[in-house]
């Protein structure tokens, strides 16, 4: 229902989930769910295997790893340390550790916006270690086996007047990192799940994603080298919250009805703007941590 | 209609809009507008006399002067000087400039969210001179006359752990300033004043106001002092978006109708959540560089 | 020696060595000192009981704590929980926890300078529960006993246009702590001793002191409640260096020549310059976490 | 004199004064001085023509374009646009504008230390262009000729784990500019050109420029394109202080003894700290901003 008009969502989790409330199984797309008790922390994979399941789910094939931890923007220590251990065991899976050996995080989005700057803060929490390695060697760091890892905060096109893609295009041409780890603040299509969500994907970022909304995108077609994106959804476009709180309305109108009642009632001033909430300062530091945390978890040794 | 959902609003002049639609008249409210159509600022001076129209409008007796120039969110200098001068001019009507010659600026909100971070960004650019006349006299200025100006960013509850009344009201209490101006970034009802309109009232900050919801309010009743508000509205509560969007849907319903589905309707989560421009970057930067101009150009010359 | 030439230092471990030197001993100073031979911490206390002491040591009568912790400045966690847990037991002798159970907690310094920025920096970290205690009671925080806690920034003179002391004067009037914990970035004689040693006096924050040379100072006298000063050097004046440097040829004049020298050769700008090291930004990051791990480690639990 | 021991400055104008005091007359060397005395301003160009000149100098053949202008650090924004045309004047000379149409602006630094920022603030000053005038023409810009301005930051080697001049290699192979300007925060000799000097020079950025010390240096050597630096002093290296303090009386000394004299004096240290004005936060405010609106003048119309 609704398909006429497009909700945008950055999450395949949310563009499963329309399949699932319609009771329609898409073919070319694996879905794996589990759930750990204890640590409250549920983990879906979404598998997109064929060119049919990415034209039905509107993203690229790959695989699309959610976590959800309710807790995410409660300041407990112990728990944002359970989310870092979880987020290093996924990125050793989507990265082979003995070929793979530097890596290239880009921290996405705009520094100057709070729920925009959730890449930027990453990047500044990483301990960088490929400078040291390559003018000491490993003894550098007092350790036998060490991932050379590096990081730049590109900006957005408004500061810089170039697209992130040919910053971070002419970064990887001249350092050659063996994976591109792009993290990024999300648009979710429902609030519920922001702050408190981290997907996971080994197909990049892909245009439309973002607060910002990159153009192009950050893939292993446009940057020749692997790309693993890494996002949190942070905001929701203000259409979107209209829209959903309309649907059950809606429901008693036909389609062309729907659309028209659309057309007239959602302003064009929207889609400019967004929705976050009021506590973005304090859950994007949190998140900006438990990501950095995992990061550092996965590459200080193998 | 729809009184029976309270929408929320810091702006008199959009209070106010509700009557007119309407086709009531207030008693004990008083409207004048003029518009300057070289410059293409519409000034609209709401004048609250009675206590029957402090009931009707939600909010205190007192002048609102309201200031609108489409063009605030773009970077013309030149523009932006006019605006300036027109709070100055303002700013001048509302404060003795012969008898109130200490002012205290205050720049409410919260610096590390960026819609929420006008105050604090006025105070950054103003020009203080209370301690050089006070060391110096006013010839350590190079003038005969000029105001003594002081400025604090007392930060939000939730980083200090104390109101901001009690921390304003302590420093009024020792530095004893003739009239207190505070500034804050504002909740509008409609989008479309987003970032484009400047309030300036002589009633102060009263509870409610302001994207960070004061609790308590910096008033003349509890500081001891004239104060002034100067706000802008940088955005707008999320349910607000939704009720409005909805308005034309529910004027076929009647009342008990409309608030039953209200109540369904408009999630509790949404109550925590604002409503931005995916711009609020600059625009912040822009508006608080022509307040705090504006308030420079005020108490520079007697 | 070299006494004609006044010296600056903000650490009474360093007044205190002057006299070692010179093989005196002075009345009214006791010194205690104490080393970790396992963490490498080594802690010094000076206690100043007479007026004579105080006129000797140029600074008032109280106890002054130093912790010399050479690896302060290094990203080891387990090291700066030491030194933090070390810091919040020293608190705990200093502050009665039966009976002063609301602290504000000061940052004084100028955020947008990097070498004193400390102040700043600790509050920024620190858990304040003042605001939650006093709406929820101590259920709020799901806590049997805790300590009330709140904090405030208060800039500096160029910035506010007000002595630091008239603004934390005003708080502490209407907040009424039981007690004052001022932190702040400080001058040392000798390079050696930044980013590495921690103060802690309870005679406050007295004029002179700090970076940026508060004229006022915060203490019991001006604040009327308990005062304590927690400071780390960050930064040598930039004359001190200059007179050190040349300590040893000195050494081969009369008192005269060694005077008439000092005031020609020690250019009056260096008296508007300070000495920092190249990383200081790191170093700051390091110790206000630590600092303010310390204060929350302090006030968590009674 | 004096020569046995290398004083770091990276201004040519300094280089040159050594020269000058000892009556020595360079080959391969021109200086033109001129001064504004309306507008207080002294423009110094050293240009070096050979290679003997470069090797006395110590630093590559080009031209050295010193402005003076005492009042840099005081907020006059009459004078400052002075001092913005002046560099807007000697840009356009630098550059072809009929040829070169899109340039690219380095700033270079760490924005964390106040004195190492001046890069970074000016690019955030800075109006971009190329991405709109790709976009949608120069009409997209209201204009008929204009330059197509971009910008980075690209952060120093332990925020990143990258040589800057990799990023930036990288950044000019993917877009392509007609020319590079690099700004940065420089080290004088003289505590008294601090925040009051701007150097252009057409040779880039070399190796040891530089508060933050760029082991490889931003040219046309190794960018493939033409490259301008500009930069201001604003830290003069801790062991210079001490050095030229004690000039007087090391020349009593022989060679050798001066030779020992210093190595036994300058504490090695000494090498990793600087020396800065208390106000830098204030001057660099100012002068980035001056230096940006050069650049936002040069480039604005042809």
């Amino acid at each position: 229902m609704l398909g006429s008009y497009r909700i945008r969502t950055d999450l395949a989790v949310e563009a499963r989930e329309h399949f699932k409330e319609e009771n329609v199984e898409v073919r070319g797309v694996e879905v794996n769910e589990s759930y750990d008790e204890e640590k409250d922390i549920r983990t879906t994979v979404v598998k997109i295997t064929t060119e049919n399941g990415a034209k039905a789910m509107g993203r690229p094939q790959g695989s699309y790893i959610t976590i959800e931890a309710p807790n995410l923007s409660v300041p407990d220590e112990d728990y944002h340390r359970e989310v870092s251990r979880e987020i290093a065991r996924h990125l050793r899976q989507l990265i082979d550790l003995e070929t793979e050996k530097s890596i290239l995080v880009v921290g996405l989005g705009n520094q100057a916006i709070t729920a925009d700057s959730l890449g930027p803060h990453v990047v500044e929490n990483l301990h960088m270690t490929r400078h040291i390695i390559r003018e000491y060697g490993l003894k550098g760091m007092g350790e036998e086996k060490m991932h050379r890892t590096s990081g730049i905060v590109p900006g957005v096109m408004a500061q810089t007047g170039m697209e992130t893609s040919e910053i971070v295009e002419g970064v990887v041409s001249v350092t050659k990192p063996d994976v591109v780890i792009a993290i990024d603040a999300l648009a979710a299509r429902s609030t519920r799940r922001l702050n408190r969500t981290i997907q996971i994907t080994d197909t990049g970022i892909n245009p439309g994603s973002g607060v910002g909304n990159h153009r192009i995108g950050l893939t292993q077609d446009n940057l020749q080298v692997k790309v693993i994106g890494i996002g949190v959804p942070t905001v929701v476009d203000a259409a979107t919250i209209v829209h959903d709180s309309m649907a059950h309305l809606l429901d008693a109108l036909d389609e062309g009805e729907q659309k028209e009642f659309l057309e007239e009632m959602i302003s064009p001033h929207l889609h400019s703007m967004f929705v976050t909430p009021k506590d973005v300062d304090e859950t994007v530091k949190y998140l900006s941590f438990t990501i950095s945390e995992g990061l550092n978890m996965a590459f200080a040794q193998v």
